[in-house]
Parts: C-alpha cells; structure tokens; sequence
C-alpha cells in the first residue's frame, strides 16, 4: 500500500478505544483524531484519554466538523449506537464529504429493513460524494450471517440455514452483561424487550443479509426472547445473580422465503453459561456444517472486525455497502 | 438479475459435466453450448454428450473460436487441466473477446506463483479487453485458503495459520482414487510425486494466496508427500489395494514469513480414511479454530464452488482475479 490511511474514531467508549489501541498499532492506519460529545473528553489528546502509548491521534473534537476543518480523515470508524436512524444522521456529514465509514451500529449491518428511506437518501448521498457506510461487527456482522453465506458458495440447492451461537458472557464488558439482563426479575427483562430496552440487537438483520445474499424473498420475520433463569448464584465483577433472577437471554429470528427455504438463528448469552461455540449448518447439497468452538467471542474480535473492514470497504464503490459486497483482502491486490 | 448470464462449457469430463447439470438448473443461467477436443463430442447436442434431461446447451464446438463464431458466451466454465500455462493458452481466446472464465485448473488459483510471466501477459489482455480470469474450487479454493483468510477478518495481530484437511476417498471419482496413488507401490508413487505426475496440485498455490491476503511475504516453500499405506485389503469400484501398498496420501506445505508469520497446510487424502474433516487455527487475538464436521467434500461442492463464482467474478473489475478479490455475494446487490 503506498501511503496509510487517515482515520478518526467516532465515539470513546470501550469499543471505539479499543479501536484505537488495534489502529496505533497497525501501520496500515494513521488515527487524525476523534469525536466524542462527553464535555470532559474534548480539547484533551486522543492518546490521553484513550491511554496510547505514544503522542498518536490528534485530539478529541465535540463534531465531525470541527475534525474536518483541521484533518480529512479518508475513513472514520463509527462507534456511538445500536439504531440505524440515529447512525446514519451522525454520519451523513461524513459521507456528504466522501469518507467511507465503518460503523458498529447493529442496523446498519442492512439497513434497508427498519429504515429503507434514509438508506436510499445515504445511499445517494454516497454515490454523489464519493462516500461510503458499512454496518459490521463479529454478530451482527459475522457469525451467523457471513459465515453461512460463505459456506453457501460451496453449496448448491440450498433449501435452509441454521445459526447457533452460544456465548458465556461471564467475562465481557459490564454493558454486554446489562443487556442480557443480568440480575433482572424474568417480567422485568421480557417488559424491557418488548420495549424494545433490552436484547441483542440486529438479529433480524443477520437474517435480512443472509435471505438478500441467498437471493431469497421471505415472508414476516418471527423473533423471540426468553431470559435464561439462574439454578444458583452467580456472580461477575459487575452484577450478583440470585436463583431465579435473570443471567442472560435465550433468543431466536427465523422466516420462511416464497419458496419455502428457511432461515432460524438461535443466539444464547448468558452468565456461566457453559460449551460456547458457534454453529452453522446448511441445508443444501452436499449438506454442509461449520463450527467455532469456544466461539468467536469477546471484544477482540469485533474491533478486528471493525478495523479490517475499512481498507476492505475502500476497495468498493461509493454506496452504503454490505458485509457480502466487501472483497476478502484485508489489503489491495 | 435483469438477465441470464450467457455460459459455454469449456472441458466436458465429469466435472464439466456436472457444472452443466448444475448450470441447467439454475435460472441465472442460460447455456450456449460447450467445447471438447474429444472427436467423438463434437457436433453433437450438449444435452446429448451431457445426458440433459431437457434439450439445453446448443452443441460442442472443437474450438473456442468456432462456438464464438455461433453464439458470444459472456463467461467460460473452464475444466480442462492444472498447469496455469497450459489452462492461459486455451483461455486467452476468451478472455480477448471480454469473456469472464471460471477455471477449475489448480495453479490459477494463485497464477503469479508458477508463471508470472504469463500471468502479467494475461492481466494486461484482460484489462485491455475487459476480460477476467479466475481459478477455484473446493481445495484448493475454498477450504485451506479461503476459509482461513474469512477467519482473519475478525482476529488482529495474526502469526500463524495452520489448516488440516482429511478426506475420505473411497467415494470419490476414480481420476481423484488415482491421483492419491492407489494401489501403487509406495516406492513407485514417491516417483511419479518426484516427478511431477501424482499428488494434490495447486497446495503451494494456497499458501500463496493466503499469504498473498495477510500481506505476509514468505520465505522458501517446503512441500513434502508420504504415501498412506494400507494396513489391510481395501477395495472400491475402481481398485484393490493389497496390505502394504498406497491407500492415499500424506501431504505437507509449509512457509514462514519474514517477520517469522507461519503457514503450514495438511492434507490426507486416503481410501478408507476414519473422521474426514477440515480445520484451520489461526494464532491470533483472540486465538480461532474453525472445523467442517465431515469435511467440505466431494464433486458436488467443487462443481457448485465454480457456478456459484461465475456472477461474483461477473463483479469485480477486467484482470486476472483470485478468490480474495471477489465480493461474497452470489447475486447482485
């Protein structure tokens, strides 16, 4: 690669810092700073707040902006919410300024399911400005969508995709463990789900990308939750789970397309929760199954994600992209 | 798709004629007939040759240029070889009338290995006439080059990649039970792998392209064959092997970069082999293993990996192309 890519982090919490520790490191990447509405973060260095080792990273602006007025990021790394709405009217300055942006935001992972109108107002906006808006992540992102549809290049007369993952989120981040409801009463987590205030989000985009890759057109999307109840106590260093309280969720999407082929994830996290992997299996010739023991789990794994995808999103065309329109390399060819 | 993809059939043993069973089926698809050098094929129906229920695929042409002269192919199913300088001379037809081939043929699975010279020539004939080439398939293809470079896209600092791959071929076609030595002498097989004429092809070329995607420049390549020997008497519709001959083979690639990044392939393909299955370790962060219970095997998925490439290479931009270049998407977005 000739020269680095100049890159900005949007949002400072544990994932877009963790972002910055893996794009310091990387000499694919050059971080011009950061953008963060927490009053206490701006003004300060990026390597300040964020604990770098070395003077990397411009500093902490309060806009996008009032980034760009001093540094022109070819990319910035989205890391501020789970709702494509929100998102997308974060990002639009970017691309209305031709950078590509990869983004956290679950929604986004096909965005054209809960907002198909900003899509195609993003979508324009890319295609005019020279921008572009990826969504990824290891779930959504990965595991129970773009690994299937790895697996369906081998396969034909594929007929149905099972995805199972199993996490033990004993040892992630305190706002995982809130998410899967740790420590709540069972009707407390299932009236915040209904809410829509709790659960893992981008479930049924998983399945959108896989039904748009697989070329299937499917009927209503059914998704589910159940919160998995502790047998015992269990304890974390952030939540004490009493007997019968709440340790994580049990949740599943599934529909069928025209003509008749099925999609069903299954996604389990919880506290304790034992043999995490993950799962895929085809119905197709030949049959195919794939599996990840232990998982592709922790944070680890989804900054990897997020920072991969960006040389990999500037390979492609102006547009708001998906998982499934990215080249594999990590670099040029 | 607003139309079908015009293909012709360049090869027709059994792989050629599945991808055209294959290809008969599938509405993205219209076949314009096929090209064999087999005296016996030419002038009659594909449908014939091929045994196609329904009368598809025009007729087998003794020549790329005499199928041109009739119908224009917009992509070439190419199943006629291993050697990449070989498999360039009979697509170079092709590919200068802006024709996309798809080519089962191992060494084009990464052509800049063995013939770079040829390589360079063919890239700059398909730029010039918007023509692209491809090499894949199963393995190489898919299961010890592909699948550990979708595993790096969510791990960083990557040192190492280790895959495994265990085939069972006692059912396999009898071209597959041969290559693997069956049958023979374990001192005669060692020969014909000296020279050239036994053993996986394209196994370097897996390296390489793994490689190749991880930006890892590698030292020597150190290939090695053993032949498996039959502890008992094995039979199959195609041969007896006798206790103390070759029941299949062992086969070893292994490299290491020069910032001491490792890559070591693994492959036994034996008659009578217990527990086939593919697995890839990548030593990363977070560290992943990724297994295929039963192993990605048999004709069925090779046929559907080169069908399923033609509308992705259809994708991407006129050159000589590999399988990281593509997007994931069967269709189009």
């Amino acid at each position: 690669m000739s020269h680095s890519i100049k890159v900005a982090q949007f949002g400072l919490g544990p994932i877009g810092q963790n972002c910055l520790h893996l794009l310091a490191k990387d000499p694919r990447f050059e971080i011009v700073g950061a953008v963060d509405i927490n009053p206490q973060f701006v003004g300060q260095s990026v390597a300040e707040v964020c604990g770098l080792a070395e003077n990397l990273g411009g500093f902490v602006r309060a806009s996008f902006e009032d980034l760009w007025a001093v540094h022109q990021p070819d990319a910035v790394l989205h890391t501020a919410g789970s709702r494509a709405s929100t998102s997308f009217a974060q990002c639009r300055p970017m691309v209305e300024r031709g950078v590509a942006v990869v983004s956290s935001c679950e929604e986004l992972l096909f965005p054209w399911h809960r907002a198909p109108d900003e899509t195609r107002m993003m979508d324009e906006l890319c295609r005019r400005f020279g921008g572009r808006i990826l969504g990824t992540g290891v779930n959504p992102g990965f595991v129970l969508d773009v690994l299937p549809v790895v697996l369906s290049t081998v396969a034909c007369a594929v007929r149905g995709v099972q995805g199972t993952r199993v996490v033990n989120a004993s040892l992630r981040r305190q706002p995982l463990q809130k998410k899967i409801g740790s420590g709540l009463a069972p009707e407390e987590f299932r009236r915040l789900w209904r809410e829509g205030k709790a659960g893992h989000a981008g479930f049924q985009e998983s399945l959108c990308l896989l039904a748009h890759a697989l070329q299937w057109k499917m009927g209503a999307i059914t998704e589910n939750l159940e919160p998995v109840l502790a047998e015992r106590e269990v304890c974390t260093e952030f939540f004490h789970v009493q007997p019968g309280q709440t340790r994580g969720l049990h949740q599943t999407v599934s529909a069928v397309s025209d003509h008749g082929c099925r999609i069903h994830l299954d996604l389990t996290m919880a506290l304790d929760e034992e043999s995490p992997q993950d799962r895929v299996i085809l119905d197709s010739e030949p049959a195919l199954e794939m599996v990840v023991p232990g998982g592709v789990s922790g944070d680890r794994a989804t900054v990897a994600s997020l920072v991969n995808a960006l040389p990999r999103l500037l390979r492609t065309a102006p547009g708001v992209r998906l998982m499934t329109d990215l080249p594999l390399t990590v670099g040029e060819s």
